[in-house]
């Protein structure tokens, strides 16, 4: 089963990455560029077949490991 | 206008993040995790409403500055 996480900064929190790359955007001419938002995308294969086991198994890789629920929001999807 | 643009390494360039996560992964239980692949994703903000220009600005912003075309490909995506 395939599975994408994404994890983004929480409203308010801020996101020094994002501020980089839109003064460098700005820098090289594309004054158009209003905002920027970093988001972490983590796409795995998992050896499960059971949608609502994958589901919580990905919710506790989360929690556990790769999000900050401090600063940050996680989305799951699985894509078959 | 709303931009979504999606950077992932090219098939076979080594990516130790994704590995480290996995490893950590394994680490803590989650045997059933087979493969990780990380992918950067920028969401932009766009004071443009053609769609055609921004795509090609777009697409200038990745080539100068978002993705290394080297070891990356990028994918650009208008949301609204």
């Amino acid at each position: 089963m395939q599975a994408r996480i994404s994890i983004r900064f929480r409203p308010g929190v801020l996101d020094p990455e994002a501020t980089a790359i839109q003064r460098s955007l700005h820098g090289l001419g594309f004054a158009e560029v209003e905002a920027v938002a970093k988001v972490k995308v983590i796409e795995l294969t998992l050896a499960e077949t059971d949608r609502p086991t994958a589901e919580t198994r990905l919710r506790q890789m989360c929690e556990k490991l790769l999000a900050n629920p401090v600063i940050e929001t996680f989305e799951i999807e699985l894509l078959d």
